[in-house]
């Protein structure tokens, strides 16, 4: 890693306080984690940790763990977990499904993702789709780094790639059922709040979003024909997808998510 | 402008159809608009338009026009409009004031302002605020690329950098009074949509985005004691600065602003 990226990944990490670390393995009282080499030379070299410093880790099971860095090597360290910060807790039930769009926009749509508290991630392709692949480790990495940085107790999870055509084969036959909002122009404009609202209840909910050049007739007709769907107009102005999927999450988390309190 | 640049650019104008561009010039039919030498050398060398060739052009004042590419020359064209495509109207009435942000995801935020619909875009420094300067040119720049390609018939306006505490000095003097909404940790979590409802009717509005580290005491002291400000707790994440820009934006869009009908 770049002394300057690490740098500002440092930076980043006085937001939160202490700099945050995804590991795998379990996480209790005095059993040390032994860290990766990549992971071990971020926090010696680039951060510039010492032995004893404080870190705060998480692996999606037991919650959030307060740790010093321990057993420091050249090359190598432990994390000795102390206590428990935070207890562990579920992502939000939100999928966010996506047609992928190039590198960078795709980082930024899956980092904020995170941020969203969408708890699956997963590329779906459209006729107009036009990216043929995505690189799924960059795509992890960048989710780690994304609930590293934003406090998250568990990396969203990443689903592999699917055709909207068998997406929507194989959707019917889920358990739980999930609703399906769409971001499509033939939505009524103006009609967000009231359709957002109409959906209380009827959750969990899918959010889907589409290419840049919109669904194809026959996916648009798809969608609309089926009785788990809702189609949603997001304003008057053309909204790039990286945007939509931060802005529609937004709105899905205001009316329908954990915006909302408890009277919500 | 490198090839690759400009190709990914072209490819991203596809999404709206055709090339828009914005001039500063008047546009009226069949009054040729002379273009800067580095419009010309974007739509001569590296879109490779000819003589002909339909591009959309806005100015802000004059609406929509469908011209063609004309005066071919090896450097310098022209723009010939046509017709009117679309009437001109003013961007909403929502201003985004924000605690800068390094490079790249000041980049992002602004761009996504004016894709969110923002017609006033202004850096305010805080107490916290870890950037000490904005390039404004680089902004400029910027808010012309997002309005030419998400459709905007005006570019939103750019106002200089001011420290919260004038910013805040001078608020009550300007015309229309105009509230502020500020993302903060004192809001009452779970209530944003509450909050927003509650907004209804008391508009314009501006949207305030604190920096990273948040705001001071003092700071969130001051904002609260005025009756124009309303705190908003918009989940129980941290997002990052950019992040937040676009999730408000959508909040305040979906309940207040023009995401909503008439019926709204």
């Amino acid at each position: 890693m770049e002394k300057s990226e690490g740098i500002e990944r440092a930076a980043e990490r006085c937001a939160t306080g202490k700099t945050r670390l995804y590991v795998t393995a379990d996480l209790a009282a005095g059993v040390p984690v032994q860290l990766g080499r990549d992971q071990a030379h971020y926090l010696l070299n680039v951060l510039r940790l010492k032995e004893g410093a404080p870190i705060l880790a998480f692996n999606g099971r037991d919650g959030e763990w307060l740790c010093t860095l321990s057993e420091v090597r050249k090359k190598a360290a432990s994390l000795l977990p102390e206590r428990m910060t935070r207890a562990q807790e579920g992502l939000p039930d939100i999928w966010l499904l996506f047609a992928p769009v190039k590198k960078a926009r795709l980082d930024y749509m899956v980092q904020k993702a995170a941020e969203m508290g969408a708890g699956v991630i997963q590329p779906v392709m459209t006729r107009f789709t036009n990216v043929a692949r995505v690189k799924e480790e960059r795509i992890e990495a960048n989710l780690i780094e994304a609930a590293e940085q934003c406090g998250l107790l568990t990396v969203p999870e990443f689903r592999e790639p699917q055709s909207l055509e068998k997406l929507l084969d194989g959707w019917s036959g889920q358990t739980p059922a999930r609703r399906i909002l769409f971001c499509d122009e033939s939505a009524p404009p103006g009609s967000a709040l009231a359709q957002l609202e109409g959906e209380r209840g009827k959750g969990p909910f899918a959010l889907l979003i589409g290419p840049e050049g919109g669904f194809a007739p026959e996916e648009r007709e798809r969608l609309l024909a089926r009785d788990d769907t809702c189609a949603l107009s997001l304003g008057p102005r053309i909204m790039r997808a990286d945007t939509a999927a931060v802005a529609a999450l937004a709105a899905v988390q205001l009316v329908l998510g954990d915006w909302r309190g408890d009277d919500g």
